[in-house]
């Protein structure tokens, strides 16, 4: 680590983008002793250029969950640094990560607090199939799929999201969510049903609380149109269960610029 | 095991669809000391009902090769046995199998013999997917793909895969092969190509070497119309390398009845 890198405005920051399969990762953010997203990448880039802390990344997916777009910013001292991350680093990292795009961003970009808006996918299988056991939730009773379409879209816009947040905040303010999408479509191979919620943030186990409250009320424990009491209670005991992480996928995130 | 049951003809035979990840298998076939799709059912439908002899399989996969559609069949002693396999065996099957279907068909069905078509897929990404990266291929050059579309639509109609076949034998009727359907189309992410091969048999490792074959096509080292040329030649090295066993799945399989 180069203690020098933190007091210096960088030259510029290295936009990362990231997949990983978290079936292995004790989630992304750095812990001592375990084996985390962020804690490899960190290993694999202090390799390539000095490092004065972690690399910080768009959204701190918890242990078990995917990602196909997760953004990271690494501020370099140097402009030629870049080339020689985007070259090397592929070769550096473990078979369970992939770095898809290294791209030059403004010196004051930072992966977490420049992003707009993050694309979350939450997959659910109908029937098994092992292939895709590790980044599906397979739904082993049968479920009702329109009425869970329909609790779907009465998430769309401003809303505090408390009740779907498995952490308390004294902060009434880091539970509004702005959600812009909130579909649920059917997978690829028509055995599948995914739930794509785009919002500008997210507040703990979101996503994972919204499937497992969709999917009760797929089974008819719970009626669609309960999703706006659940939200005006702002209490976590007001939604349904916290589905698994490993259906979980942070597909992308946005930047203004 | 019950020796009597390969004596009597059974009163029916259960006609399972099996669903694995090939990962963790050395292939379907038993193998002593070895883990095997066929070993570990065998395994867990021993518990259930008397076993004359492993449950034959469609296609015997090899090694790290998948399936969503593989059929085996059980002779099944007494007619009132099939339910207790449709309900038990589901839960005695390790994570990387599933049973996706358990039906009754007449004394004399066997899985192989009775087949009349199979249906492989071969699934290659584009760009790394670590969620991906144990059912499809990564190809790492750049390929054209419309040269490998039209290379894959020579295959159609009835050829002998002598020059796509790893194993050789005397019998050169083994080699004859009915392909109903060679296509390259566009995975569902738009990041893979998945080859779909349809045929009344396959010889082995054919859909592996036509892969690699395609493969090669698409990077410009051979032409489409060579094709022609390798099939004529009858010899496994006229052919193009052998591509990995992982992008490898096995469909459907399909019976006159």
């Amino acid at each position: 680590m180069n203690e020098a890198a933190g007091a210096t405005p960088p030259a510029l920051v290295a936009r990362l983008v990231l997949a990983y399969d978290g079936t292995a990762f004790h989630g992304w953010q750095v812990q001592p002793g375990l084996r985390t997203v962020q804690g490899e990448l960190t290993a694999a880039l202090a390799r390539l250029v000095p490092l004065a802390s972690p690399p910080p990344g768009a959204g701190r997916t918890d242990a078990g969950v995917h990602a196909r777009g997760q953004v990271a910013s690494v501020p370099l001292n140097e402009a030629e640094s870049l080339g020689r991350v985007a070259r090397a680093l592929p070769h550096l990292l473990p078979d369970d990560m992939a770095v898809l795009e290294v791209t030059a961003a403004a010196p004051d970009f930072h992966a977490r607090f420049s992003a707009t808006g993050r694309h979350y996918v939450y997959r659910m299988l109908l029937r098994p199939d092992p292939l895709r056991r590790r980044d599906h939730w397979w739904v082993r009773q049968p479920v009702d799929v329109a009425p869970m379409r329909e609790a779907a879209a009465l998430l769309l816009g401003d809303h505090d999201c408390s009740s779907f947040c498995v952490t308390a905040s004294i902060d009434p303010g880091r539970m509004l969510c702005r959600i812009r999408r909130a579909e649920l479509l059917p997978g690829p191979a028509g055995d599948s049903i995914e739930l794509h919620l785009e919002a500008d943030r997210f507040v703990h186990s979101m996503v994972r609380t919204v499937a497992g409250t969709l999917v009760e009320i797929g089974r008819g424990r719970r009626t669609s149109a309960s999703i706006s009491a659940i939200l005006l209670a702002r209490d976590r005991r007001a939604a349904g269960m916290t589905a698994p992480p490993h259906g979980l996928c942070l597909e992308r995130v946005e930047y203004a610029r």
